[in-house]
């Protein structure tokens, strides 16, 4: 195998399959790129056995040359020397060269780099089948999807399906929730594909699928466990988490007596200002609803008070106090995307809801805390 | 005591005397900042009992008012409470009040906070006094010293003094010295004092005052086992370090038979790039010298070797290879602050040394490791 490849393109090449290889690996084999050069171009693999990526280079595309004096082969070599390399080297090509079975050569004509190598057939069979459910979305949906939910998942593996975004689809809609059982986000949209099927994603692969896509419409390929994002030059492949994803719906309160629009940006710094003394009682500061004024306030023993009249706002209800985590309820406001903000109550000890006036498509559920004082 | 004072300014001092603040104190009010107000002023102070920052805000200068609405006074507040409070809020002006003797209020007349606080007859007594030896530097002057020795002192306690720059004076020149015993660095300077005198100024200290200086000429006061650095507003106090300074002279060759001078930026870059694979290795390069050409290279059995021909250089001196410490010789050229450097060797074994062909002020001596291949 040889070939001589634009340098910046391969680059990004490397960088994007990269994102699959982890630090570690058990077997020694996953820590290197996959590369395989044929008539149509270079395709780049690398996996973690969860997390699977192929990115494709044509030789040419419209009347751009990316790939010269190549010979067909593959190789395996260090993801972590390949891409040091590559990106350090000045030239404006890079000549990749198997000498023997088992030594790479990098060069860009002036610095020279022989890298141990292993033999493509040592590397694990992955299933690369692509088949199944179809849906296609635009990058900016698929990335409003992805950034108004993942956040709202659990970060810890305790119940592994409260890592993932529940996907269901039937009759043209998809609904897409997350939750850490303190919180929940849903995320409504219109896809073309009217089949029902109900499947749960990795919140870890659907934050780099949205990292790497730019400005590509992104197709899902959900089949059996697996899930298939393909953009660009790109196949992403995750696993599903198998499991059944918790009722949710019994979590949101159907009747809110206590209805507050505020300021986005205005009510999250006051929280957050008020919340500076509240650390050590895990950031949690009241709210106190009246018609005549809102108040965000937090005390503690060692440390001290604050308070903050809340401005721009607007309320219906009675008198209602209410205590919460303010990075949850910042994470909803800031979901949310829109300039003003709804907090709908249900009562003290219920969970309570945070939408948009403009955007319907997208609801946040917190649960407060007790308040001590 | 009570005061209000303009936000930025006031935000600006708690920042430069939290730098003498560590996040733990085996004495509790070493964790709060000094706050002092009286007809003059409102001075800042904190102090970690290694280093002492005093900042000094006028009620009002050159028709500028600062400071409004005070009554004389003194308390200790929290250090980390109070600068997150300050840098959180919105408004133009602070209003900062001792409520009784142990609760402070801190307002912008929208979000009030009230701080449990310590009486300041609390705080250490710290010697403040200054005087001894005074050495005036231009702002530029102390920051291209500080830059160009500090990186090579010690970062560990081992030996304590080579945690320290060595500042010797006499004749009104004056020597600065770093050495961690793998390499050295020392910078001459002119200064206006001729008195002989040589002390030990801990690295951190000259690194923190180097950071904190900006467009003032600095004045360093230097008595018994303490510096004094006066700058702005300022006074920075930093004990010294006992014991005697290694002998340095004997570290440096004499006579120098290969003498190769190169860019500085192509020579960093190719180091870089050929150092790569020698992660293992302790990041050790070869250079191998001719006249007729230049060569750097690394050699790892288990990942693989590399090698560059330097572009851009003039050399005298017989065949040669040397093996060094990247990053010791990547420090050094960067320190020469030229565009063209010049490495002068003894031989294989020898420190060899770095210069700058346009100034003479600084020199940079790296000592070789053996080479194994």
């Amino acid at each position: 195998m040889k070939f001589t490849v634009n340098r910046v393109s391969f680059l990004k090449q490397l960088n994007t399959v990269n994102v699959a290889i982890g630090p570690k690996s058990p077997t020694p084999a996953f820590l290197n790129f996959k590369l395989e050069m044929n008539d149509d171009g270079l395709t780049v693999l690398g996996s973690d056995n969860e997390i699977t990526i192929k990115n494709f280079l044509p030789v040419s595309k419209d009347d751009k040359t990316f790939i010269e004096n190549y010979t067909e082969g593959s190789t395996l070599i260090s993801a972590k020397y390949l891409l040091e390399i590559v990106r350090r080297l000045d030239g404006e090509k890079v000549t990749i060269e198997v000498i023997d079975d088992v030594i790479v050569q990098i060069s860009d004509n002036k610095a020279h780099f022989q890298l141990n190598s292993m033999r493509s057939e040592e590397y694990p069979d992955l299933d690369l089948a692509v088949s199944g459910e179809k849906v296609v979305l635009s990058d900016a949906e698929f990335k409003k999807i992805v950034s108004q939910t993942t956040f709202a998942a659990s970060t810890r593996d305790v119940r592994p399906i409260l890592t993932a975004v529940n996907f269901k689809a039937g009759s043209g809609l998809a609904e897409f929730v997350a939750t850490d059982s303190y919180r929940l986000s849903k995320k409504t949209s219109h896809i073309s594909n009217s089949n029902t099927f109900e499947v749960n994603i990795p919140v870890k692969a659907l934050n780099e699928v949205s990292k790497l896509l730019e400005n590509d419409q992104i197709t899902l390929h959900i089949a059996g466990n697996k899930v298939v994002f393909e953009f660009g030059g790109t196949m992403f492949y995750s696993r599903l988490i198998n499991g059944d994803f918790p009722k949710t719906s019994r979590m949101i309160p159907s009747n809110y007596p206590y209805v507050l629009k505020v300021n986005a940006n205005a009510f999250v710094n006051a929280m957050q200002r008020v919340s500076l003394l509240a650390v050590e009682r895990e950031r949690i500061v009241k709210l106190s609803l009246d018609e005549a004024g809102v108040e965000i306030s937090s005390k503690s023993e060692q440390i001290g008070s604050a308070n903050e009249k809340v401005e721009l706002f607007e309320y219906e209800g009675g008198r209602l106090d209410i205590s919460f985590n303010v990075d949850y309820v910042t994470d909803a406001i800031k979901a949310a995307q829109s300039e003003d903000v709804i907090l709908s109550f249900a009562g003290e000890m219920n969970a309570f809801r945070v939408t948009s006036p403009e955007d319907e498509s997208i609801i946040q559920i917190v649960t407060p805390v007790r308040s001590y004082y």
